[in-house]
């Protein structure tokens, strides 16, 4: 039988035209203004600032424990001159200063309870006594229920257990009031409606696995269900329902798996359910697949469709990372696929359940007459609404479809209010069904109208987009992260390794002058996680082999410097176009040579595409000659020129991206290099080689000269034909690179330029409002991804304290929950350090730690790991460190974290600026005073607000410290390429004869 | 008798009429189309860039001595792909090089006399012969004459005596004919028409004295008397009349100046006249204060009005001064002041004879009208028109006025092809009323309206101006150069000197922490034109006070890098206001302490105020937080930090400008600043004590610091608390500095940043087509000026072999023409050297170049001036230098110039590039090619083309070099300030649970 939702129209208008009648009048008690939250909801509604301010606020609310924090938040946040601001905040945010004590205490108790009763509004309890009483309640009103318990973000696999326990406790009260329960409308066998398990419970997995990441499939899967099936079994002794919340798009395919694998391991318990998004662009597929597996297995489900609640999340995310946006972009369109999947669900009734969730009268109403048209049975379709809101949508289909469950969030008010704003916010958004219904009273017909003709008028309206001309290249954007929720790019992991794997351990030759060059000097280069791996035999460039290098480099700058800036850009284009045609490998090499992660090597050659198509675009712009003045009779120009040879020193921790980085800008700027990688990474160094031919770069221009620091490092940096030394490395050697290449040699002919990026010691301040759940993450990884050992890491965090133990905790218990071992497993969130000296060093460091400090945590690998030989070193975190401490001053380049206590923001900034770097920090607060003094006075190159100290962009997040971090340049930043070109100034007199032709841009008479 | 031009019109216009008629069909042979020239002129009215193309390479033409050399101009100037392009010369682009020898020959050859037929329309003759016989032809046609002999630029005393010979040989010539020539219209006492002289002659008095200039007025006007005194005498002697022509305005006032002596001294001959230009706007005050002086001196005088032939010479000059435009800036508005002037000279023609001068057949209607109405005799007004110009209008002229005479140039051909620009531009130039009339047919209605009108109707045609909102300062400008034209500014010199001699010579302490500091030890400062004058016993810092300076730097730096941005800027500007309101007693000092010409001290205020205008805005620029990416949910800004304290190490050479550049850069960008001035200069460098404390800058933030430099020099380096030294100098001190800054000291908590602006040893090449006139002149000022004390002084001049005689003939001439002696005296181009020890490193170099290459010039000053003790060197020329002599390489610092010859082009760039040093160069060329070739590799920071390598002005000209002449930085320029500043970039995640505020430029979706 085939029904047409569009044939279906009429009806569907009619029906929801007859709802509409049966809750006239009525409102959902959200928008009552008469309650603060009404007016609450108001003023957000009117003024966009100040729904960013107020939402705000409610998230850091419940971290706000004395009346003074409170004072001063209200203070931060709402004192600003808009009339706007619902006064009672205003004059907080005045009075609380002025007024003291009392005023302010009576103050702060008000809003505290007025915010409160907003929460109390969407959820039914705070413990699971509450939350029975609550249900009590609803169900005597005749609806039935799902319970969700809130929670924070579980960071470690304590907090997983935690969450588990809350869902077994809340299980066991309902248990004990069971019995006293009658089914709703007096269903047969103790079900409701007489098919309907009374008691029904909702989980959202990637809390139960505090390791869950989609790069680890099989782990995530393994790891939810290890903490879900305890409470799908409890579900079942009492008869109950579970149902698996779909979240945000990275763990969707961990959640399919998972329903899967528990729906099959209890085959003939049919009570389980999972949840579609509908505004996801793919949801079509997944629904269908999962019907066909149902099919296939002969299992029947039951499938609860929502429109998706992270909409904002995984558009940003997507944004973020240049991915393609997962979900539809107009809202008609989530409102069509709805529709079009509820079809597909209830023409499949025979297999699956469905919950239909949804407030949208014309969705309800479109379910309604597909049902019926499909002559659905009764027991095979429900109504879902959220607790709290659309309290008359609930009630019309109460009246019409008797089969209504809510939504019933219960737990702290702590993750209370994160659930709260995200409510708030639903209902405040311009295209919400209720805002539109019942605060802005749209007119009917537009609100029962079929989406696709709303969407149709939407495209309409809009204006015909400014055709650009593109001249030249597009706008930069970085390249996009690594989805590992696609299955291929997971697949194309491993396979890559094996074929690197399969061909590495030969000889690496230098190049020089467009030819290879074999030295009898070698040095191996081993996997650090089994060092008789042998990645390659590197040969090993002598003096001699650096003058031959010098002096083709120098033949080749004469030419190059004159090819026009947009050709040396094209060369640098072909060059990342090599790299994005040859990712994998590329990354697969790093795995093996350095221990990358694999997420860590794919942003190391997404950021090596970024310097290449940053910088070309960079000289484009540069290229242009610059009008200086606008004096008629004179065409003054300012252009740049490549300095010369460039000898480019490159760290092995971003062996291919600051390689790339510093070797593409002095190519970018009319520069030829001589190359030296490091001596660990010589063999990701030499994809340089490849990367170059590819792109077509004339020989001599760019020259691959691997050697012994000791043998050729002062000899390059002394070569009196260098003209520039780029170099990123430590103090140490940075420093001695400046003061040796400031002596002028017999025969230079210029000033040595050095750009020298060097150490850090980055510490991250925790305020005391700061949302731990990001702090804590944020931290660890900042702290222990790739095992510590990027220049931004942190090694310091400093924590103020009223928040410190509660962070400390978490913290410890995430660090203890993480994965340890080789990178190629893509469970391990540490594998080993770089080498078997990076390892001496960094042990010799913990010793430092642990006899500076108080160990909470050290942690090894497995004995059986250790007895590979592979370079590991503990996972260690100390606290009682004062910034007298050694482990506080000097750079460990290592996975040891310092933990640091400071009684206020005042000696945190102090802190954090004690040290002689000045490379990154982070801070992790919601204070927006303290975020714009962290800005001003935590003084360091790159400074990330709420957000960890590592995984700079190009561009984004120009990258680059000074002190004793650097000469004040930032890579991939706008000034950076200056640095390789010297300025030239070419002013014409135009007049001749008395006469001069005018220019456009003159300044001439009017 | 009161007479209004605008009752007038009526008769006016219906006079021009009539006039109009009376020439019906008739066409200046200039638009004949059938002639090579018409055809020129109606391309060169079609195309603009054709038209500039065209007019230079007439310009051009007569370098052009080879067939090889004329065939490569054409290519260069013509092979362009415009249509425009006659046939004849695109031809001749292509097929010279294809044809080779014959074809090019013939090719060239009707091109060259083609143009040289363009000249004939023009010029009476080449000869004397010829003039003779061209004049008797127009008196045969019933037209008076006046001749005009062309010339080059005169550069030296001896050009300005054969320029006065040629005057009296032609007027010899004439003589001998005189007699033959029957006076017109059968005039009584053998005077045309009754009443005229037949011999009419006229000069244009700055080619008779070489040195003249405005700053020397008296100097000048004596000079022009002593050889165009002469040509009168002889004039009389022939019954002659003469009149001095007006050149541009700088010369106004002694051609005024030289009337009145020459009418003075020979009061009874009457036959004297004088040209004022219409487009002045002084010419009202100009005409009426002539007139009223011959009333005084109850002598009768003459004058002829003309419209006025630079207007755009002068408006460009004035623009790029930024001086208040001199002349009218709508043609109707000369139209006006020419009528209105016309009769105000009418209204006296009891006193005064007129010659109206003007194509314009309104204007001359208007001026018939006005005599008409004043009932002026017809012997007290004439009509003159260009020989070869406006033929119908010279017809109709002599029908209705008859007293019509022709202004007619001869001369060599050279000299001759800049007045033919002259006279095509003006017959092409689209407000001409020649074009109007006869190329574009204008409606007569409009042609004879009353300027008035006109111009009424112009200004309302103008769309209003869109009100652009000023935020923040105005844009950048330079200050205006000093006008010597202008009395007041000449008066202000001597005044300013002795009262800044009145009060010098006492004690300058230290200025430290906003506290005046003494020292016992002293250096003395003296006059280097009279070293028993002291200009200050200057207290002398140690390393104590050095010490003590860093730390007062150090603490105030703290403070000030976190000024925001626009009030350091607002200091800045207060410090240019105090330079601006005391800047002639500031140039007074300079004279004293340094030997600075007037306009060179005036040039090095006005530049330090450049300096203080520009970083200003430049910090205001980058003040601004850039955001970077555009990624939603991300606010991610770049700004910039302050390095920390800078020691500024500044040249006594521009004492206050480079002092004020440097310092003012470190203050605006957030530094403090430690200064150290040279000491031979340490007054003037006191003067920025004065101007930071007018300013209102805090204690602390600068610190003036003079000091022996082996005594505390090193220790300001070493100092582990300075993070910047900014230093302009010599080579062999920047490289120590730059050597010594780059070894970390204990306690050193950043890296040392240098900006080390370093020697010079600047080349200008003189190619085998440069226009002589310009490129002698650009070459002595380039090497002499200031006494050659420039970084960016030329001290080698490379000359093409095809021209090398000729340019050095004229620049040895003009090199013995200037006059030496104290600065203090305007008459002087060369002054002393700054010390003794420059003295004597000076003539080391000069006896070294005595050694090496021969002699063309040494010029000394009189054993007077040598007796005072000054520190005097010769001027000194030499010749015979190739690349591998010692003055070729080595910067002298003086007025020693090397003439080196080359071959050819290659030659030429391969000496220009051939020293160590890139900082400055020029070339003189009309060669497009050579233009653009000598742009790509003529490889110096500042490279001017047809200008002097000197006189860089901030913004316009940034300033600065690099190989060993600095670290590639610009001084006025875009990047110059990045170097005293950190970039700090923070990146906040505006994220907070899944939802962040969008903003406008996010990347967001459509």
């Amino acid at each position: 039988m085939t029904v047409s939702i569009s044939s279906l129209d009429p009806q569907i208008i009619s029906r929801g035209r007859e709802f509409f009648a049966s809750i006239s009048g009525e409102s959902p008690s959200v928008f009552n203004k008469g309650w603060w939250t009404g007016k609450v909801m108001d003023w957000a509604m009117k003024n966009e600032d100040f729904k960013v301010q107020m939402f705000r606020f409610v998230d850091v609310l419940p971290y706000l424990n004395t009346s003074e924090s409170l004072s001063r938040h209200i203070e931060e946040y709402f004192s600003g001159e808009d009339s706007n601001i619902p006064d009672v905040l205003k004059w907080g945010a005045t009075k609380t200063k002025i007024g003291g004590g009392l005023v302010a205490k009576v103050l702060n108790r008000t809003i505290r309870s007025n915010i409160e009763s907003m929460a109390r509004q969407f959820i039914i309890g705070q413990v699971s006594k509450e939350a029975v009483k609550g249900i009590r309640k609803l169900r005597k009103d005749g609806f039935a229920f799902v319970l969700d318990l809130l929670g924070e973000a579980t960071v470690s696999e304590v907090e997983s257990d935690v969450y588990r326990d809350g869902y077994l406790e809340v299980l066991e009260a309902i248990q004990k009031e069971l019995g006293k329960w009658k089914p709703l409308d007096g269903g047969a066998n103790d079900l409701d409606w007489g098919h309907a398990p009374k008691v029904n419970v909702a989980v959202k997995p990637s809390a139960f696995y505090s390791q869950s990441k989609p790069v680890d499939l099989e782990g995530t899967v393994v790891g939810m269900m290890s903490r879900i099936e305890p409470i799908y079994k409890k579900t079942m002794e009492m008869g109950g329902f579970m149902c698996i919340d779909m979240e945000s798009l990275k763990y969707k395919e961990a959640t399919v798996e998972l329903f899967k694998r528990l729906r099959l391991k209890y085959p003939d318990y049919p009570h389980l359910g999972i949840v579609f998004q509908a505004y996801l662009r793919s949801v079509d597929d997944d629904v269908r697949h999962l019907l066909e597996w149902a099919h296939a297995q002969n299992l029947p489900i039951s499938i609860r469709l929502v429109k998706g609640a992270y909409w904002d999340y995984e558009t940003v995310m997507a944004k973020q990372n240049d991915w393609p946006v997962p979900v539809w972009t107009h809202k008609p369109e989530s409102d069509m696929a709805f529709e079009r999947v509820s079809k597909m669900i209830l023409e499949n009734s025979d297999i699956c359940h469905f919950a239909c969730a949804s407030h949208n009268i014309r969705t309800i109403s479109a379910v309604m007459e597909t049902a019926s048209a499909l002559n659905v049975p009764e027991e095979r379709y429900e109504f879902q609404v959220l607790y709290g809101m659309a309290e008359p949508v609930r009630k019309g289909l109460r009246n019409v479809a008797k089969r209504v469950r809510l939504y019933c969030p219960y737990g702290d008010l702590l993750p209370g209010m994160a659930y709260l704003v995200r409510r708030l916010l639903e209902n405040t958004a311009n295209e919400s069904f209720l805002k539109q219904t019942f605060a802005d009273e749209a007119d009917m017909d537009h609100l029962l109208e079929n989406p696709e003709a709303t969407l149709k008028r939407q495209l309409d309206s809009r204006c015909a987009p400014k055709e650009e001309k593109q001249i030249g290249p597009s706008r930069f954007v970085n390249f996009p992260v690594a989805d590992f929720t696609i299955e291929a790019e997971r697949n194309a992991f491993p396979d890559s390794i094996a074929t690197v794997r399969a061909r590495m351990g030969g000889e690496v030759p230098l190049f020089i002058n467009g030819k290879d060059v074999v030295t009898s000097d070698r040095l191996e280069s081993y996997n650090p996680a089994d060092p008789s791996e042998i990645v390659g035999s590197v040969c090993q460039a002598g003096v001699t082999e650096v003058d031959i290098a010098i002096e083709a480099a120098s033949d080749a700058y004469l030419s190059w410097r004159d090819v026009a800036p947009e050709k040396r850009a094209e060369v640098l284009f072909k060059a990342a176009q090599y790299l994005k045609d040859t990712i994998h490998e590329l990354c697969a090499l790093q795995v093996l040579e350095v221990g990358k992660q694999w997420d860590q090597a794919h942003a190391d050659v997404s950021e090596a595409i970024d310097f290449l198509e940053y910088y070309a675009r960079e000289m484009i712009r540069f290229g242009k000659p610059r009008r200086m003045g606008r004096a008629p009779g004179e065409m003054s120009q300012l252009f740049y020129q490549g300095k010369g040879v460039a000898a480019v020193i490159a760290p092995w921790n971003f062996p291919l991206a600051i390689s790339v980085g510093m070797v593409s800008a002095a190519i970018a700027s009319g520069c030829s290099v001589v190359y030296k990688p490091a001596g660990i990474s010589s063999c990701v160094g030499h994809n340089l080689v490849e990367m170059w031919k590819a792109a077509g770069l004339p020989d001599g221009v760019f020259n691959y000269c691997p050697g012994r620091g000791s043998v050729m490092g002062d000899h390059l940096v002394d070569h009196p034909d260098v003209s520039v030394i780029a170099f990123t490395g430590s103090m140490e050697v940075g420093l001695r690179i400046q003061e040796r290449a400031a002596k002028v040699q017999p025969g230079q002919q210029q000033c040595k330029r050095v750009i020298a990026e060097m150490g850090g010691k980055n510490g991250t301040i925790i305020d005391d409002d700061a949302d731990l759940d990001e702090a804590v993450l944020g931290v660890l990884y900042a702290a222990f991804g790739f095992q510590g050992q990027k220049c931004s890491a942190c090694s310091r965090v400093i924590v103020l304290d009223s928040i410190y133990d509660r962070f400390i905790e978490r913290l410890t218990e995430a660090a203890k929950s993480v994965k340890l071992g080789p990178s190629e497993n893509p469970a391990n969130y540490m594998g080993p350090v770089a080498d078997k000296a990076a390892q001496k060093n960094v042990l010799r460091y913990i010793r430092i730690a642990e006899e500076e400090g108080n160990v909470l945590v050290k942690r090894e690998v497995s004995d059986d790991l250790k007895a590979t030989g592979g370079c590991y070193v503990p996972l260690t975190i100390v606290d009682g460190i004062t910034k007298d401490h050694r482990i506080a001053q000097e750079e460990v380049f290592g996975p040891v974290l310092s933990v640091m206590r400071a009684k206020n923001m005042d000696e945190a900034l102090d802190i954090a600026n004690s040290t002689r770097f000045a490379l990154t920090g982070a801070i992790y607060t919601r204070s927006p005073a303290n975020l714009e003094r962290a800005s001003r006075e935590f003084r360091v190159g790159n400074l990330y607000l709420n957000k960890p100290s590592v995984g700079a962009l190009v561009e984004r997040h120009a990258f680059g410290g000074f002190k004793m971090s650097g000469v004040g340049s930032k890579a991939g930043g706008p000034d950076y390429l200056l640095q390789f070109m010297d300025p030239r100034l070419v002013c014409e007199n135009t007049m001749r004869r008395g006469f001069a032709p005018i220019e456009e841009d003159d300044e001439w008479i009017s």
